[in-house]
């Protein structure tokens, strides 16, 4: 099983495999089950040094990369940046050869741009993990989320029903979970104001529904995406109260769901927004869930990269 | 004697009875003593990650927690904010939560808000350990100046006298403190200007002193507090001048105290202003005692915080 | 050999005899070899804890430390401030002597002001690294520059020609290079516009030149400086175009370089101003291998600090 994992990078979901991406997610089960003893400490990945370098601001996916290289007994040095900036006027390749000249293992990648992580993977020999790129993908956000996805339904997604609800225009999430869904046979239908989810996404091969009923009675997943508070004064975007008014998840509108769907949020939540805050407490949410295996999968990604590193020199 | 100690979280003095207090310093004896093999690493954490959550800037503290968590073989994750912020609009309490999903083991927190780190306590499973709560408690400070004052003066602090000197107001290393010596049996005199020390502390079983000499006379320990330059503009306050000409400790007034009085500050330390640069540096000083003294009693609260969890499992 | 260094501190270059920068260089060749074995992690500082205390913004010098300290299985914090800033008023002193009560072992300082790495090593009692102190010193810099040309042009130095282009008039990397290069026996160069490179340096026993093809022809190596964009309003400095179009290095002006004459860069590199971008990744170019050695340096100087220390005790 194991052997469907040959890469050094992860850079998106578009180029996996249904092959690859069960791996990752088996991988992933092996790691969480460990981590169910107290303080586990896999010495997997010892000796190797990870260089998390986000230079877009991110508190979950820094931590958890920092948890899952901790877990492995890996080492991890820092670079933060301000929104896009490089380091003091730097390209951003000599600034990655240069934390790649210190003897690095391994590269986390967080950028504004679209294609930076694939970027840096051509200048680079070691594995570069896409933490988020721009408006492109967001790989390993996708990956938990259908693992968490297929905790609940099983492996077998052919025929499930998921809607993503929101500001998808410009969402990475979106993007890769897109991808990811489709290629483990689930059936997805975007949904949101006209403005932020136009038409010309069925290109994807995706349902697209500004009728929020429509996109909740079928649902057996629905996976909502942050509002983005700095998106207000755009063109695009309706005022955050309209928004809520029309596409908020409230407890009225929830009643529309299945009984065993599941409610996901990427986070952070703007409660009172995107959700009513009860409904983001409610049995039916796996946010937190969410959370748990996003070390797991991030555990699995820099192992399996790490490996397929080895096999390549 | 050390089944004193059952709780999982460290959150104010004022809950602690004087046998978990002594418990705590014991503890901290023990480790204290440990640390001076050079290079000592205990294991007794080995595998436990533990979160510094400071959402308030500091630089001490933090040091203090991470270089405590490190000594007992602990992986530490920071997460940093402005004051008071949350993370993205984000509650404080979901930001918490998504920490501890991580499969964090303990979580030190520092915010602006009195209240905030029971607040976690009761929304978290894991271990919180209070860091500073606005002007409510600091209660790693008060544990670490009790336990220098107790290697000075002996274990049995019954009539001693000690006198917090400055901005107490708003003060949570007075709060805690006074708790914490009157939990020990030693007798507090707040002193400083009317604005400051406000009479009605008396009802904390107190003494309020507005005279300089009289809080110096009698003392045993004299614990000066940090002023606040942010606080010049403040009704309450007098001006940074008119403080030192008041109640400045300089050699002058030093001469009020006992030859074996101790001089104490939290830091950082403003010299010239609460205390002048002779005098802190004087044999009299125990500043970098206390700094000293901070990690293993930080050490010793991360260790009984983990053993009271586990108790509790 | 390795008897010839008896230090507990590396302030500069100055103060070093030519043996002690051979055993210097001698132990970042053996940890440069050990460091080719994949996943290298050698034990010699386990139960070290090493500060980083960094008050002038840095990213290379601070990662490498950082790495140098993590493979040699020490644990590290970070202290980082604004530009010559100290901690809430409180004096550089308290700051240090503060961080070495928590029990560090040792200190790595990066500060604005010529002369706070010896200020601290006199306040101190464990070993102080300078990491850069104003215009004064940058000696780790020196050391990986002068081993990466030894690496390429033998032990002996003696004869050979390097030139240092460009700023040179504030620059701490001069300086601590012109040091290096002369007690090695290389014959140095300063070349670049005459408001950044007065002929009065020339009482430091090395050539000066404003006449680029001059600086070029003979050099076996030539060091490039950053020019730094907030110098250019200066009235010292010539705009940035001004600069490149008399004094950038490009290919047409590289053929005056002999064709084994190496170019070498401290980074972070302009592209397109001190230097031309197909100049910087050409086989000439040493930048990157610069970087690497900088690591086995820094290891090196951790080490031999680190076992000087214990000699004193």
């Amino acid at each position: 099983m194991q052997s469907h994992w040959t890469r050094q990078n992860l850079l998106g979901i578009e180029e996996l495999s249904r092959e690859e991406i069960d791996t990752i997610h088996l991988q992933a089960s092996e790691f969480k089950e460990a981590l169910k003893q107290p303080h586990a400490k896999l010495d997997v990945l010892q000796g190797n040094l990870i260089v998390n370098f986000f230079l877009e601001p991110s508190t979950r996916t820094r931590v958890a990369f920092e948890t899952a290289a901790s877990r492995l007994s890996a080492d991890t040095v820092l670079l933060e940046g301000g929104r896009s900036s490089t380091v003091k006027g730097e390209t951003l390749r000599d600034t990655a050869q240069v934390l790649e000249s210190m003897n690095a293992d391994m590269m986390v990648i967080r950028h504004s741009c679209p294609g930076s992580a694939h970027y840096l993977a051509q200048v680079l020999d070691i594995p570069v993990l896409n933490a988020g790129d721009g408006a492109h993908e967001h790989p390993t956000q996708a990956l938990l989320d259908t693992f968490t996805i297929r905790e609940h339904f099983g492996q077998n997604l052919t025929g499930l029903k998921v809607t993503i609800l929101g500001d998808i225009l410009f969402s990475r999430v979106a993007r890769s979970n897109i991808w990811a869904l489709k290629k483990l046979g689930a059936t997805v239908t975007l949904a949101g104001p006209a403005t932020l989810v136009p038409d010309r996404f069925q290109s994807l091969g995706v349902h697209v529904t500004h009728d929020l009923k429509t996109a909740l009675v079928d649902a057996d997943a629905i996976m909502l995406l942050r509002i983005q508070h700095e998106r207000q004064s755009s063109t695009h975007f309706p005022s955050l109260g309209e928004y809520r008014g029309l596409f908020g998840l409230n407890g009225a509108r929830a009643r529309y769901l299945k009984p065993k769907a599941i409610i996901m949020h990427p986070g952070p939540v703007n409660r009172g927004v995107e959700i009513d805050s009860t409904l983001a407490d409610s049995a039916q949410s796996v946010i937190l869930e969410q959370v748990t295996n996003g070390v797991a999968v991030r555990m699995a990604c820099l192992y399996l990269c790490a490996r397929g590193r080895q096999q390549q020199l």
